[in-house]
């Protein structure tokens, strides 16, 4: 059944999906699309051999599903369906991927995930695929924008990539498939009708099924679209659609204003550290008092004043395992602080585990600031013999204020790649993602150096 | 995160879903749950042919899938998700399946897709499997009473069956796999991790996916929970949990009180009709006028007053094809007062195209009256030569107060088999059916029969 509505943002996006080409796409935001995708892919192969990916490319195998697309770290095979929903579990299982910081949403996952596992089915060169997944962050940035964003009331419970991932997966996929802009549309709608997800499951495996769910819904809603399954054309902004069910008050406009020109894609963060984004400032601010701590003088309490919001999805005092250390700023600062640094090991069962770590862990306090930006933190560190050291994070490492530069997206390509891939083979797949755009055919050529030999697991 | 709770309601379902035996279920139950079942495998033949089914058969096609479970009413076979995917979208595409009234949820298609699926991989018998799928609709129903019944504020946009579906189903799998109480609780968080839907896309294909993707989603759940993949303990009531995103205000206690012994499977209803249930009682009044039009009379005006959910969620003025005409009461009520009879056939493409049921659809008033209950309707019928019939239906066929008999639920199945099987594999699918209870290995014995020669395509 159609409904009226205010603005028909389902049209208005399906259109500019079917149309949107590379050609048209400002070299700014070329180059960060050839930057998301090469972090994707580094950490798709980052967490390739954790326990979750594990189980669900068990689970999958089980299934059967054609050889279409690889597991990424894996010999295995399986459907383009099943292949981006285990590789979007691999590259969020880390916590170390990515975040549109202004609606905390991890695009890349469910856009990378889906349209490499189908860039090995359906051949396609580089720019479009970098359309493509530009494309899918986009789709998914702005209506997650839409659900969030002033004058919006949204429930913090939904976990927001469930949400608005199926809908961009579906449109970059529509988009790489040629669809028409009405299968386009039918395709997001099919994805909205499976979006999902709430945040009561992290620090668990289920953390990580859902942007993996988001990713497979997007592919189902662009499969079955293309063979003529018929959805509303007014799913999104329908009167019992998408954006009435999940937020109230929302402004549709956020959904299209500007769309070609000014890009949500530029606004996404890459994350220096594996853990929630809302964590970053407090790891800043402990590495910097790190720097200055002396040597043998114990620390005797510890103060952070953060973003209300990082208390609330990361206030996790007591971590027993790496899901759930992800989403601990105790963790997280006592590991920087008495480290001195914060890369993979400081997330390991060692470091969590570590009666040291344990130990500062539990002295530190942590005050919600509501005056504070998410992108702030306050720390003060009082060491036993009377010092206080302090350091106040103004512009958080990694965000848009401060981005990754591609040295440090290199390094962490190839710190998590080497997880899997010998030191040759990730410099060569290193080239391959950073050349992308000029590849002819991106699943095969990209798939020939990923299907090479393996490293053993650890 | 755990996170502290009311009531763990989540807890107390798993123990109760892991433990649960048919030697435990009240004779009255048990029938049901064999009636509940029947219904819907004729459903799930007599939806088979429908275009909606054969696109997502073809898109299960084209993924492969290892041959675990057949597509019923077809020769196809696929994985058991698939399968339950494919099977659930025929059991529903008619909209002839089954209702819980109280909160207009459809439970036996997801429940019977993913267990007759899954029995087809994993030998079941007959009383375990009636246990497993009369748990699955139990618990369905009683997650669909806590988000929408008082004290819960509940947006009527959300898909119901979609949001408890895959909850249900997920249990009622662990429940056939004898997963602990643990695992149990896992499989149903992993299913209400992908709950979803609105009704935006009422009268499209993908009104028909939602319960496909419920039933998947709880296959999901139990294979994933099964090989260890955690999910938080408290997935249902936790603070930022499934009923606090879905809800507000909602009773939890709704979930547990009198489990074991009140079940909301015996306020389950096979629908007599094909269409949204909320037409019900308006077909019954049209019936009943029917029977005393006398010939050759015109029509001249017809008032139908209805409860409001009849026009909200069936208010389609002007149906196109048989999707959009099942939520169309303006087509069922002209198309019963014409003909005198509804079935099947009233919900063809050439009743809905018939200029004599197209004229009376265009004549019928429809006013919502919130004094009326929901299966409760007041018909008007003003004849040119000054006559006017009436008639109130206070007790709907197929409802609670006036159950379809054993003998209409046998008619009904038949009517649907017979659209893919000779009459002779009908009658011996039907005894089978009845006699589900004492069948060492459903899967094998029902599939036996499904599985012979199909009658050609219409």
């Amino acid at each position: 059944m159609t409904s009226p509505s205010p603005r028909s943002i389902t049209g208005e996006l399906a259109e500019y999906a079917a149309s949107t080409r590379f050609a048209s796409m400002p070299d700014a935001v070329r180059h960060e699309a050839v930057r998301a995708f090469t972090n994707w892919l580094g950490c798709a192969l980052g967490g390739s051999r954790e326990e979750a990916v594990t189980i669900a490319a068990a689970t999958v195998a089980d299934l059967g599903g054609a050889p279409q697309a690889r597991l990424i770290g894996q010999q295995q095979r399986t459907d383009v369906a099943s292949a981006a929903f285990v590789n979007c579990i691999a590259s969020s299982v880390l916590a170390f991927d990515d975040a549109h910081l202004a609606t905390v949403t991890h695009p890349s996952g469910p856009a990378g995930a889906a349209l490499f596992a189908m860039s090995e089915r359906h051949p396609v060169n580089g720019e479009d695929f970098l359309a493509a997944f530009a494309l899918a962050i986009e789709i998914q940035c702005r209506m997650a924008n839409v659900l969030l964003l002033p004058p919006a009331r949204f429930n913090i419970g939904f976990y927001v990539t469930g949400l608005s991932g199926p809908i961009g997966v579906a449109a970059g996929l529509a988009n790489l498939l040629r669809l028409d802009a009405r299968r386009t549309g039918w395709a997001m709608g099919i994805g909205a009708s499976q979006s999902s997800g709430f945040r009561e499951p992290h620090g668990t495996m289920t953390a990580h099924f859902r942007p993996g769910h988001a990713t497979r819904a997007g592919v189902w809603g662009a499969l079955l679209a293309a063979r003529g399954f018929t959805c509303s054309d007014h799913a999104l902004e329908g009167e019992k659609g998408f954006v009435d069910v999940f937020s109230s008050g929302a402004d549709l406009s956020r959904a299209v204003t500007g769309l070609g020109q000014d890009f949500e894609l530029m606004r996404n963060c890459y994350k220096p550290y594996p853990c929630g984004i809302v964590i970053h400032p407090s790891i800043d601010a402990c590495l910097d008092v790190a720097t200055r701590l002396p040597a043998g003088v114990p620390v005797a309490s510890v103060t952070l004043r953060v973003h209300p919001l990082t208390l609330n999805l990361t206030g996790e005092r007591s971590p027993r395992d790496p899901l759930d250390a992800a989403i601990s700023v105790f963790h997280c600062a006592a590991a920087a602080l008495l480290r001195g640094r914060f890369g993979l090991a400081e997330m390991r069962q060692a470091c969590i585990d570590d009666p040291a770590v344990a130990a500062l862990r539990a002295t530190i306090e942590a005050m919600p600031d509501p005056g504070l930006r998410r992108d702030e933190a306050i720390l003060e560190v009082d060491l036993v013999d009377g010092t206080r050291l302090g350091s106040h994070t103004t512009v958080t490492r990694g965000s848009i204020e401060r981005p990754m530069t591609d040295a440090e997206l290199d390094a962490k390509f190839i710190e998590q790649a080497e997880i899997v891939l010998p030191s040759d083979r990730t410099a060569r797949l290193l080239r391959l993602c950073r050349a992308v755009a000029e590849l002819s055919d991106v699943g095969r050529e990209i798939g020939a150096v990923l299907s090479t030999e393996m490293a053993p697991s650890r």
